[in-house]
């Protein structure tokens, strides 16, 4: 394995700091940079002790990514539509883990994001980075968009369930539970503070959040779901008072009923063919420790006695599986390496 | 008022202590006995320093209610069905928490709590404890059948919505979140262990919790909603991190939108005329920290652009209006009291 | 008990919410004005719909509290030491809840709250409000310092031990424990962001905690210990992963061993005198859920096999003992009402 | 590195699994043998789907090591006295992590275990496998007795103060707070309970915990500390709301103040010496996430402007530096291995 020379812009966040942590115990890749405002010249060893080991320094998030061949961004959704762009003329590679090139249609994107789209050029030659869904299209990428933590949760959750899709009578009913890490660990609202989120539990952004335009869409990509006919999916987010872990359940209603000797059949296929997918026996279901730390997707599968009312059930690490895992997983992909390398 | 003298059978579980609590401050009531087997013999003050204020003794369980007009039982399933029906005969109003006495057919009863039902005659009196819904029937009752949980956040999120639910085009998917005591936070298996519940969350039962047919039954019974041309009610139980409260999300779909100004007003008029059940305005939504300790519904209203999905969320206490505090509101119907004494 | 009108200022904060809650129940107080800098304008039970019973609508911090007769301040260190002399001149009483007012050296203040003191008149004339010791002074008092939650549960802990303190070898090794609303659950620095605390425990402010002088000095003047001979309190705060209450702990060396029994003797007759002391039975130890939303100090004690060693753990919750719960007493106090009344 | 085969006896407990991981992944290690007996017969991947690279079986806790060269034994105290006279008997080496190997007095350990010891032969030859004090004599061990959780992080934290310790006027005060698995996490006992854990803290075993001779003893055989001169230390676990970590205060008064400059320089020199040790900068101290699953103590040092009064933090996993983490290291110093191989 060659050694790359990797940038981290970003690195001091709590994606930045999976990414650090991750890379520095990569075979084939050198941290040549990493990047963070606030801690700007500190030895990232002393600003977090349990990185103890690297012997990097923080510098600024604008610092040149001179002799780097790839380049993680983990910054704000505003700074990666400036950066990308700029990085990618220079010749670098890019996974981008904000949520600005994971949607094709900018009226969408202004509307959910409530930002005008200003690199449309790079959206375009953007390739949606979940392994499971777009294999092939990731290893020719120059420009990787890391999925959002929650479409990660629900796409792998649908993906198999293929062409039974077609049947549904009404839209699939996602429900997403995170912990404080995947709704914004470290930003200054009050979602965020201890005494709002302990002991507590509360949904937020209902019908309204950005993932549901980034969820629909993949999905319409990969499966025969069309929201025109069936419906838009119906999408609520939740705050868990938990740091990190995403629970996700869909419930779909066929018109039909699937075989479910069939749909568990091509769930285990699946999970056969994926690194990271994991169908649990009949009768079981994930809770948020099985992936915690892990580049992992946990899933069961349950019905009803008739069969027309199914309830996947979905577990991902949202700093894992959710972002710095899948990125990870995502530079495998573009250089040719084992897609697991420095993942398990 | 004058002074009842009321038996708590089960007084140190965690519904049997939150009446304690609740009827020590009640100006109509006196305890006159207050049980528990493990604390046989014990003062309630040393046993509980919380209730330092109380002068009583636990008795054992099954210590008679000598002198007592009224008997809350807090006790499991299998007792309750042999202590109700010995303490109406000796002329003894009953108010249990159990699960025996709520859903009236005792085949759906077996199959659900792996119980046959040994009380039918006590069964056919029962009146289940909403007083929501059933308050002219729980005055003149000699047996409460206290809802559960659950059921008490899922019924009253769904009954204002009324006539509408004809108009369903798939039954209501009633995903429901609760603290530990809400899903037996005392008895012994892991779901109440610290290590696997801490920083964690999973769903239990799915499609086959005990509460289901409990919800089903009610909601038909109340609602011109029907299982049989609408389809079963899909419920899912999930385990929080937290210690009390419950979260319910009701999503559902309709044929035709009804209209959402029609919607509210009904739902404002049922919060004007109930003393525990609060519509919040548009835009919030309610968590656990606005009920805990509190005899309180909290209910907020969500649609999609057409109209044609909703989401309503509930939150209550799982002790008080799920458990103990409903248990005194009935209680304070059944002596023609203000239905708010002792819980304000 | 006739009515006295009292206002709030800072009614939004934690110890202000805790103040509404206790006042709007007392049997003796009208709430005349609440005010908050956030909320100004709304009604509290809008903004806050566990209060949902309230009818008052939050005026600016700096309305004026017309046609009150007492003031509770809960408002920063800085806005007391303003605000507190214009409201005594006006004539009314008031209790303050931050720090200003508790320790009387405007040196040792100034160098631990780096604030230079500009109210020294109403200093000199503050009485501190821990009802245990100075229940006199309090009762005549017009501006009474409600003291702080670390030396409420401190000094609870030490005051009975009495004369023994002259024995003393060493200085008292105290560590207190809290909640994060202990700690400055709502300001803005990551020692109240959930990421930072759940799941987490760590020591802050070692040796220069603002309370260590106030525990020093009331000490001094309640027992027999001197810093001067016997050494500094040693004193270290610590956050701990909940929401509110401390516990305390007090190493104590003696020279001479006292004697087991007669120290109990006077810990009990201190807790039979008290209404807010409970001491634990040998051999138990207190927690936090023992005292959380009372105002209430429970107390044990424990000692090696020389007795030469003490150990003496003390619970309150912070936001009642340790501030609302104390300024209410005091209240009391001061219009000679039953010290309970709106505590039990 | 040749491949060393190694049994865990006890691989489903907590510490067994942190094992199980450790191993996994170490260079030098086959894992021969797993046990467990509430598992016997499943596979490990099957029960713990976090551990889904794992192709092992678990056995039965009786089931002959055979082909194994070394044994660890996580399993309770009793069962270790049984089993690894036996292991050494047939010629393995055994690591064991009871707490029954710790202590030579065979009449202390009776006192504070009540349990007879059976093993006084093994006892004999049994290293205290903290590598920090005993690095020489562990490599050539064949029976290492892994530390207690408490005794770690309170050995590391005085070990490096050294001679001055011989000019202590007070013995050491030590105050521990650990997670639930540091408490016995799987244990039926209340102290595991969700509801009585959760939001909670209390201390526990006052002056009676078992870890306290273990800690008295090595702390005399390695320091010139002296319990007969100076007193028996004082420890007082503590339960936190948290799953692992244990953060330690020991608090230290001297008749002559040591040298701040070359205590720290101290601290400082045996943290460049030691793989495992780190010494905060002035000013800052240590939290539970520093160390979390890792194999490390992270130590901070502060003293009164007299330096008469010292303070030493501490913070550990419990699971890793406090068990299995120290486990494998003694491990590779058994084998001559590496000291960090399978541990960064």
């Amino acid at each position: 394995m060659n050694s790359v020379k990797a940038a981290i812009i970003g690195g001091a966040g709590l994606s930045g700091l999976e990414l650090l942590h991750l890379l520095s115990r990569h075979p084939g890749v050198e941290i040549g940079l990493v990047t963070s405002t606030r801690y700007a010249g500190r030895r990232v060893a002393d600003a977090f002790p349990e990185l103890k080991g690297l012997s990097h320094t923080f510098a600024g998030n604008d610092a040149p990514a001179d002799g780097c061949e790839v380049a993680f961004l983990a910054i704000p959704n505003r700074a990666s539509l400036e950066r990308a762009p700029r990085l990618l003329e220079r010749g670098l590679k890019v996974i981008d883990l904000s949520g600005v090139f994971r949607i094709p249609d900018t009226a969408v994107f202004k509307e959910f994001y409530r930002l005008e789209h200003t690199a449309p050029e790079a959206l375009k030659e953007a390739v949606f980075g979940l392994p499971e869904a777009y294999r092939e299209a990731i290893r020719k990428a120059r420009l990787v968009a890391n999925p959002g933590c929650y479409p990660t949760g629900a796409l792998l959750g649908l993906l198999p369930f293929g062409d039974d899709l077609t049947r549904l009578s009404a839209p699939p009913i996602v429900e997403a539970k995170t912990g404080v890490s995947g709704a914004g660990g470290r930003t200054e609202d009050d979602s965020a503070r201890f005494m709002e989120v302990h002991d507590n539990f509360k949904a937020y952004k209902i019908f309204t959040h950005q993932h549901l335009p980034e969820i629909q869409h993949h999905l319409e990509q990969c499966t025969p779901y069309r929201a025109a006919t069936q419906g838009a999916v119906v999408f609520t987010p939740y705050l868990l008072p938990v740091a990190r872990g995403i629970l996700t359940s869909i419930v779909l209603r066929f018109r039909k009923a699937p075989d479910p000797a069939a749909v568990r059949l091509r769930y285990a296929e699946f999970a056969a063919r994926e690194p990271f997918f994991t169908l649990l026996p009949e009768g079981e279901s994930p809770d948020l420790k099985m992936v915690r730390h892990r580049n992992e997707c946990v899933v069961s599968l349950h019905h009803d006695a008739s069969a027309e009312t199914w309830i996947v059930l979905t577990a991902i690490d949202n700093l894992v599986k959710g972002a710095a895992g899948q990125a990870v997983q995502n530079l495998n992909l573009m250089y040719g390496w084992d897609e697991t390398a420095g993942l398990v």
